[in-house]
């Protein structure tokens, strides 16, 4: 339904560009005005899903905070569970930990033991692609733990910032893309 | 339908409990096993919006990391936005900050200043109801912009925590209670 209101409902108008944030020189890209409209999040859930629905997705997966918001939705539109990949600390069960370099210093990720099954299609998601540090980690992380990344989805790209490349071979993507 | 497979579905079945996490003594109930579960997950998000789908909710908020698990489905299931509330300086555009009080020390909350409209009916929701302290403060944070509480849900109460008292008189409901 090419004039349904859902089909020419453009998402980037609910995007917030702000300078400076969190340092100078950086354009952040809020994505609470998309999250506070009824319409633009349901939308954005559905355009998430969409390429996915015939990919035999087993489970999505996503790294808090901001990847939870879209991923327990996604989940459910596909029918699938969510894991959450979680900072250390976090998690109560038998854990895999994943630590990762940053520009600065490393990072380190957790899920539980039995998150993935092997061979099970993973469905990645978060709200935004920037360096792909972190996704990049999720991957491998899956990846160890012997299930396949199926995907790796976004709402936003910044496709200046060479993320996607970080996170090939692994396919990508964006809703929304910005240099 | 009384026999259908979602209204029989227990979703106590799905929670796992842990021994002395994070600290001994204490019992942790798991979520991870509810949340890798499509059945589960799905009826979770469906039987925290059933009793809020009359309420007139106008807005579904909650607190990170995993309060906004259940936030964004639960807004898509009745049709609202979601507000993240969170920790201190992730938010770029103009902020409230609520400072709270816990058992040691402080903690502080912030939501964007657009978030809430004066009148609007605010759905907190959180995973977990324990001691009540986060809830509490996302209450009052709710009530200074003044937005109206129209209720608070969570998936398990740990009853003997006083949590549901120290919120009230905002009205609390729990899926799952355990001493």
């Amino acid at each position: 339904m090419p004039n349904s209101p859902s089909a020419t409902l453009e998402l980037a108008d609910f995007i917030r560009s702000i300078p400076d944030f969190p340092k100078p020189g950086v354009l952040f890209r809020d994505i609470t005005p998309l999250l506070a409209n009824a319409a633009a999040l349901r939308e954005t859930v559905k355009r998430l899903a969409d390429p996915y629905r015939d990919a035999s997705i087993d489970v999505v997966a996503a790294a808090e905070a901001r990847g939870f918001i879209f991923a327990a939705p996604l989940a459910i539109e596909l029918g699938t569970g969510f894991v959450p990949v979680r900072k250390p600390g976090k998690l109560p069960f038998e854990k895999h930990s994943f630590c990762y370099e940053l520009e600065y210093g490393s990072d380190t990720l957790e899920v539980h033991a039995d998150s993935f099954a092997a061979g099970q299609r993973v469905l990645l998601v978060d709200d935004l692609l920037a360096t792909g540090g972190t996704m990049r980690a999720c991957c491998q992380l899956v990846e160890r733990m012997g299930a396949l990344v199926a995907g790796c989805a976004f709402v936003i790209e910044l496709t200046g910032l060479g993320g996607a490349k970080r996170i090939a071979p692994h396919p990508t993507r964006s809703l929304l893309k910005y240099d």
